[in-house]
């Protein structure tokens, strides 16, 4: 019922505490000035799609980088805004609830009203739905006092997770005319900073008023590339379910009898298992990426975790922790070819009871392998974007059975001498995403929800909110704004069933990087971490005390600072023009192009073979 | 492997924090001298049975209760016991793991080493087969280092739950004496304080020098007597537990598409789903001790699940959350008989197969109309103590699927008009039991750990070291002992196929008490539960500021300060005997003789009726 949105409601002694909690803002975002420099014009990550980017989106592929810079920086020329004229700004929470989320809302408000106390921050009820329906509730302190620093999106609620047929698309602008918006936020994940801007570039197209800003919020923490370090919910995500791996793993060294298989919420990618397995040590993490990328069957990792429990068994431990990202499935290659087919046949109209009888004949075989309960969840429908429903298909139960089968054969041969193999199956996801969001989440999204009043202040379209350097304290984060189009790539083959998919520019998840020092710091430990037990509990997640500030372990070893790299070295190109101006000396200029020459050609050598050209 | 058990272990920041915590004793238990005061013989709680019980423990029934004092208790008749030889005493931790189990271990230690260093605490490995097998561990400060304050039972670790069969509890009895023990220190719930029992009469029968103590230790706080006010482990698991079902119900409100139904651990009683609602206010709970009482069969449930969400759905909400408590299904009349006979035909040695062949036509008829996976898992062996194996079932799966059935006609029909019902399923337990200890249960633990000592100090066989008032700080909590036998009750009726069990006095686990005030509370609550959405989250379990310090709600609202009642009834005799003294003017001799006739024969009557029988 809408009336229920934003009511005041009735909060905990912790939820009490933690409304109280104000979050700083960065001193770049400080005062009622708003200082912006801005970069070159950002180019997309992916050299090759740049020309389908910019063709795709035509008013808003090339916008240069915004950084907003602190009152004391000394930039000539930035451009600096201290009139603030009344505005009207939309928005939405899309896709699916992240801890934090509220705190956008916030953090947005208070800049808002801080630089013009008759501007109006309008949300929609119920997500895209509320949209395109314009059904809003004015942001207020009151609606806010009992959703400040607090999880879920109950706030405003959401529905759908996608603003991208030709009708839902004029439905949101026909929304931000009505309502006589001067900006709409955006809040969500790849799927919805995707639609945002497919919407800003509409809206320009449409000489539409309306600005568009998308906010990078999800749980998965797949939103992450050189402008995006992390995404709000991540951490409280991960640290919810660390401790609850770490219950799980004190309880299977207490007990000493079971096998525990976790699977993780957090979409195709291994995001949340990788940090999760960082900070609780559990005994095997499997990430999808691995497996995708050494091309391991079903049968392969079933043998890997049935050779991990042997070993175990012969140190006399017959108890350990498995997790398993519910992406898993799709990274196995011969499942994800059966869904593939199966949802091939979705696509054709076929209906899930007929689907069986109509797969190739390899496809069939492997169907008929499964247990019965796993063939029921293949055949479920896919989702909007084509992947199967992760959430609902029951890999840890599957490797289980797979597992116990086999350990139960070699138990019989006496090539395993350990005890029964007993597993019990578990699935984390829907218990964190509603959580109570950790101060870094709190801090980050409030931050964000400032950003974009700064971005809108500017003027910018089709830009995502940026923060950088996030694990240095807060007082030292930069701040600024990306394109999106900058942040897409182009899928150039075949991707299930759904042709149309192919060649559209989108912001596209990221993958675990098997090269990046988090995966590194994993498998430097992942021998003690399988043989040793060297379970680490982080705890509860904690407001005050010790752990309380702690950030994302993956964050924090991360070496991610694009932002910052880039600005160093327009300081290093800045100063090689200013020492080597008319009038300098011969030897110094000669030294200066020997020196340049070479930097340019070893970058050009870079490039080309990163794009599979031969250098020119 | 032996040796892993109380190594030294990397802690998490948060572990360290909580290594540091030490924990008050109440001043019953401070300094070097032990006061004890005896009151009267405690008799059982169930008259009718004590004869029984008496019969049963000859040399450990209708001991007295034992209060512990402060310095400053004015007390003539107390025995002080200021020599403390050197002790040499065994603690082992049977049954299920439960948070705060270490910190008996360290309390006791601390007692020990407090009144003489040379005293030894020798710790038992692997639970009772350590016990049988002599398998050791001494307990020093080394040890405790990193367990102090943490989850699971990993230091010394648990294996089996009982030690009951003659050859089991000779083999403690020959442990006890080679390893030449003063006392033998139990940890655990109703079963294995019920085994604590039998050994201590067995002991004493035998004249074994070892005095044999009980520790109420369990998650599912189902040891609740008039001495007994709650167990260790119980606070924890509910503060975690409540926990998530609040993410659940902000993630339900935020989504709006989904009920969740999620099971609770707790064995047969619902004081942990009780509790749970209390904190998190879900929109159902269904108590086992509700179900048991209404007599509602699994048809009934399901319909009182389906108005509710009908009548949500007409306020247009349609989402909402269900607790289930484990042990459900065996408060549900017709499936607790058909798992009767199905145990039954175990008892015989039918195989799992076979089972359903011999089932009688009605229970046959109704294992037919039951899903398949539940079938299986009814199928399943019984647990030692004859209950149903209650962590496999999957009650919360049975409910929801007849729930969508229902739902699904009444919509067809047109009867129900709301969205497609959705729901998801969670089992809650594992990922609570290993949980780092609440700051209660550290302190409840850690002070049981001391009354231990006290108890053993004091010569005691056979009792159970209790703390009451706990709903107080811990200044003011009142430590004693009573004996285990007086807690027992006699089964009169038919339970299960093992007809072994009828007439043996144990300690039985207590049901929620349907005129209790924790109940009432639920009930007064219950509506607005039910329709207005008045989800409330605790927030994880912290360890510094708001909620650190809270107990659980039942706890604190029922009125148990059982034993000091007793005291200040005790009180109140000697006083009227030192106001009618010999000497005193007849009037108050005729006064004191009216009351006191009317205060017999009103409790008489009392009695009389609770017994069944006609008042004399």
């Amino acid at each position: 019922m809408d009336s229920d949105y934003g009511v005041l409601r009735e909060l905990s002694e912790v939820q009490k505490k933690r409304a109280l909690y104000q979050p700083e803002v960065p001193p770049c975002l400080q005062g009622t000035t708003v200082r912006v420099e801005y970069g070159d014009a950002a180019i997309a990550a992916d050299p090759a799609g740049a020309h389908v980017i910019s063709q795709a989106f035509p008013h808003t592929y090339g916008q240069p980088l915004a950084h907003f810079l602190r009152k004391t920086a000394v930039v000539p020329d930035a451009k600096v805004i201290s009139e603030h004229p009344a505005v009207r700004v939309g928005i939405v929470f899309c896709g699916r609830q992240s801890p934090g989320g509220h705190n956008v809302v916030w953090g947005l408000y208070e800049a808002i009203k801080a630089h013009n106390q008759n501007s109006k921050l309008i949300g929609f009820l119920g997500g895209s739905d509320g949209l395109l329906a314009q059904k809003t509730l004015e942001i207020t302190d009151e609606v806010l006092s009992s959703y400040k620093n607090q999880g879920g999106y109950d706030m405003l609620g959401r529905t759908k997770d996608q603003i991208r047929t030709t009708e839902q698309v004029n439905g949101a602008m026909a929304s931000c005319k009505a309502l006589k918006l001067d900006a709409l936020v955006i809040i969500g994940g790849v799927t919805s900073n995707t639609d945002a801007a497919q919407l800003a570039e509409t809206f320009a197209e449409a000489k539409c008023a309306t600005k568009v800003v998308g906010v990078p919020v999800t749980l998965n923490g797949d939103l992450k590339n050189q402008f995006v370090e992390t995404t709000v919910g991540f951490d409280t995500i991960c640290k919810v379910n660390s401790q609850l791996i770490s219950n799980m793993c004190t309880d299977a060294l207490s007990a000493e009898k079971y096998y525990y298989f976790i699977r993780l919420m957090g979409r195709k990618a291994s995001h949340v298992a990788l940090e999760c397995a960082l900070q609780s040590h559990p005994n095997m993490v499997i990430l999808g990426e691995e497996v995708a990328a050494s091309k391991l069957t079903i049968f392969d990792i079933t043998k890997q975790i049935c050779d991990a429990v042997q070993a175990r068994a012969e140190k006399d431990k017959n108890h350990g922790v498995v997790l398993i990202p519910e992406g898993l499935v799709e990274s196995i290659p011969e499942l994800y070819a059966l869904l593939q087919e199966i949802h091939g046949l979705h696509g054709k109209g076929v209906s899930a009871e007929n689907i069986s009888s109509q797969l190739s004949p390899w496809a069939s075989a492997l169907f008929e392998f499964l247990p019965p309960f796993i063939r029921k969840q293949l055949l479920l429908h896919p989702e909007s974007d084509d992947s199967a429903q992760l959430s609902q298909i029951e890999t840890e139960k599957l490797l289980a059975q797979l597992v116990e089968t086999e350990m139960n054969r070699r138990l019989k041969e006496g090539t395993y001498k350990g005890k029964k193999f007993n597993a019990i199956c578990h699935f984390f996801g829907y218990q964190a995403r509603g959580a109570l969001p950790s101060k870094f989440d709190c801090d980050y999204a409030y931050v964000l929800g400032h950003v974009c009043y700064h971005i809108l202040a500017a003027g910018l379209n089709g830009y995502m909110a940026t923060v950088t350097n996030l694990k240095s304290p807060v007082n030292e984060w930069r701040c600024g704004a990306a394109p999106i189009s900058s942040m897409m790539t182009v899928k150039r083959w075949s991707r299930g069933p759904s042709a149309t998919q192919i060649g559209k520019p989108a912001v596209h998840m990221a993958s675990v990087d098997l090269k990046g020092k988090a995966y590194e710091l994993l498998r430097q430990s992942s021998s003690s971490f399988l043989l040793e037990d060297i379970y680490r509990n982080p705890g509860p997640l904690q407001f005050e005390g010790p752990g309380a500030d702690s950030k994302p372990i993956s964050l924090c070893v991360e070496d991610q600072d694009y932002m910052g790299r880039i600005k160093k070295l327009q300081e290093y190109l800045d100063k090689v023009k200013s020492i080597v101006k008319p009038g300098c000396s011969q030897d110094v200029l000669k030294a200066a192009l020997s020196a340049m020459s070479s930097v340019t050609e070893t970058l050009n050598i870079m490039i080309s073979s990163s794009n599979g050209q031969t250098p020119l």
